[in-house]
């Protein structure tokens, strides 16, 4: 073999960075692939869907990322299109293949429609940054629409259904009333924009369902007291993209459907299945793994993130978070590490380190270790302060909170721009 | 008649923008059209295409700076597709028509291609923020395929060609190879990034036709210095997208051709030239007007900005430059105000405060009135200081000196990201 033994990670994530800074020092060559130059910080997504924050303050540069981590590390754009476990290789759309010793999956998680009729078709989803920026311009768009024909109004044009009530639905939905109400009223003074109805809908009992119910209680409550409408125990049934029809027979004419009601493994789960057989796969089509986050009979193989299938040591999935993911990737560095010291490590423990959701201006729960529940002002600023900390780049940090403290002190949304970039040339 | 007199403005750039300014408390309606809902700071699309800014630094929406005004302004999103001059009527691409009792045309120019054999089809122009992110994204993903394909450097896949020497080809040319030499050779460890050519083409004998000799020279030299080929006196013969040849004959190897090499005006003069004949129009297409800047004939409708042919007291065209369209949209603005008071202004006179253009770092030539030329680092510092405080919006300032100091000290481009962005859904 005239090369070093070969790591390749899937995905530029949570996950995929948190292992390749763990890597550092390890004499490995490290491939980094995603089919973005840039990571995206999928937890601030929804304010760039409603306009606090634009691209590059969520969006960093994967060669910066590396570059200043210094190292063998390689970064690949493309698209995987196929992995062939037995010969170890990894095939794109476009250029040649990559062979491995040793493959991090790292590849995330799409939004699932679960077939729910017109979805697919009509709603938009928050995952990507297209994602947020195709909805902040459609969004939007409703506004200036009805500015210029107030007829539509009527027709519920500036309504908005958020199907699904985790904490990226609470977030939008606490995001949106608080740009239609704070800024969107001063944009169209001609407009009724108090008749713009935010609709959050939940097929559960409550909201936030991995928080407690005191917690979930309180971010429906507060969204309530600022405007949203919250629906719970229905979830949505179907819709042609001018009305959303819940399960429980309502109807609700809307101008914007967002489905942030559920997720599926990435399509590079299914291309492990043609290989493996579908017992490969668990619920939410992850990649079943082993505790030390291998692929049954692929040690080579690691998965991390929301693609695996990973579970606690009651058998139970670990949540699709970025704690799970971050602390995979760290994990997965260390056996890597072990195995070129010929040695074997334990198994891969997930610690919980509470999550957050905010649900807007001085608004935030949070649950933490020890039994510590934060809500309020308190939550609130542990979420700005947690966020701002973990955003990658420095000069991310500085414009973030630029942008935060001008919202905050105006209650403006300086990034309220409807920008179609057309497809590049090639 | 059972409304104010309304004033219909079209376009929101700086002629449009200064104009609703100056109009400030006098007795009319106001209505500000324009195709995007923000204005766009074009001196500094270059920083966008180049990667040191993105999208919201540059661009303000329109509503928030009308909104912070006050007044009866109103803004309508749309595009025009005819102006009945008769009927004093404004017709839309959507939505209903808009009357007027007086009209200003401030809608600028677009990229003039003159022709030149696959100039169209293949080069990019740098007109508008989608220009410069689209540019961006291409430039950006030429770096990366030729990471995959080493042999494609060979093709001159990295090689940009710049036709136009004057400001924008100037700032452009100096932007493309800091980024080069500063941020993709650091991204791009493995690849011999100083293979990749910068060609600035300009027919003329010297850049920046509008500035001194010895500014030109300056300019010319700094370029030079840096690893930018000038070439004089030959310009853009045609290109297939892979090859661009001169006018000398010269072959040069492609992956990205930039035309700011003509500008000519908006479609809307042609809308004018259709109702009032090829009389309308004068050189680059620009809208034939008055020393009231009125269209002859027609009192009641006022051209400003590049899509004007205002000419000087000895009867030449005035530069196609945002200081003029700003102290046109004043013009205006006093006109109509005299007009209520039932008082006839004198004639528009531009007073020439100078002109500036970056090359880069500590590098700038400005020309002042009174013969002051500044140029290398007291140039640079004049030159950001007078674009910080143009920029509208305070956030944006804040945001572009930090993102700016951040590019300064650390030689980074924080926004080299390849976004595609679809089209939204409707």
């Amino acid at each position: 073999m005239d090369r070093r033994h070969r790591v390749v990670v899937v995905g530029a994530g949570f996950g995929g960075l948190a292992l390749v800074r763990s890597l550092e020092g390890v004499p490995v060559d490290v491939v980094l692939v995603d089919s973005n130059n840039f990571h995206t910080f999928q937890p601030l997504l929804y304010q760039v869907a409603t306009a606090g924050l634009d691209s590059d303050d969520i969006a960093h540069p994967v060669r910066g990322i590396v570059a200043r981590q210094g190292g063998d590390i390689d970064v690949r754009l493309g698209t995987v299109t196929d992995i062939d476990l037995e010969d170890r290789t990894v095939h794109f759309a476009e250029g040649p293949s990559l062979g491995y010793d040793e493959l991090v999956l790292a590849a995330g998680a799409v939004t699932a429609t679960y077939g729910v009729p017109g979805v697919a078709e009509h709603a938009f989803g928050l995952k990507h940054l297209t994602d947020a920026l195709v909805l902040r311009a459609h969004v939007l768009q409703q506004f200036e629409r009805v500015s210029v024909d107030r007829s539509l109004i009527d027709d519920g044009v500036l309504n908005v259904v958020i199907a699904g009530g985790g904490p990226t639905g609470v977030e939008l939905a606490g995001g949106l009333v608080e740009l239609f109400d704070r800024v969107l009223v001063k944009d169209f003074p001609a407009l009724d924009v108090r008749r713009a109805r935010v609709v959050l809908v939940e097929p559960a009992d409550r909201l936030l369902a991995t928080f407690s119910p005191r917690l979930s209680g309180m971010a429906r409550r507060t969204l309530a007291g600022r405007g949203v409408e919250v629906v719970l125990g229905a979830g949505v049934a179907g819709t042609d993209g001018k009305v959303v029809e819940l399960t429980d027979g309502r109807r609700i004419p809307v101008g914007t459907l967002v489905w942030t009601a559920g997720i599926t493994a990435s399509p590079l789960a299914r291309q492990i299945a043609d290989h493996l057989g579908p017992d490969a796969l668990t619920r939410g089509g992850r990649i079943v793994v082993g505790p030390r986050l291998t692929i049954p009979g692929h040690d080579e193989v690691f998965v991390i993130g929301d693609l695996a299938g990973a579970t606690d040591d009651a058998g139970e999935l670990l949540p699709q978070v970025a704690p799970v993911a971050m602390q995979a990737g760290a994990y997965v560095a260390s056996v890597i590490r072990a195995r070129q010291d010929g040695e074997q490590p334990g198994r891969f423990r997930y610690r919980d380190k509470g999550s957050m959701a905010t649900i807007g201006r001085h608004a935030a729960v949070a649950q933490l270790p020890g039994g510590i529940r934060l809500s309020g002002t308190p939550g609130w600023l542990a979420w700005l302060g947690l966020h701002l900390v973990m955003l990658v780049g420095f000069r991310n940090r500085v414009n973030v909170l630029v942008n935060w403290a001008w919202n905050y002190f105006t209650y403006d949304r300086a990034s309220r721009l409807i920008v179609d970039q057309p497809p590049g040339k090639e």
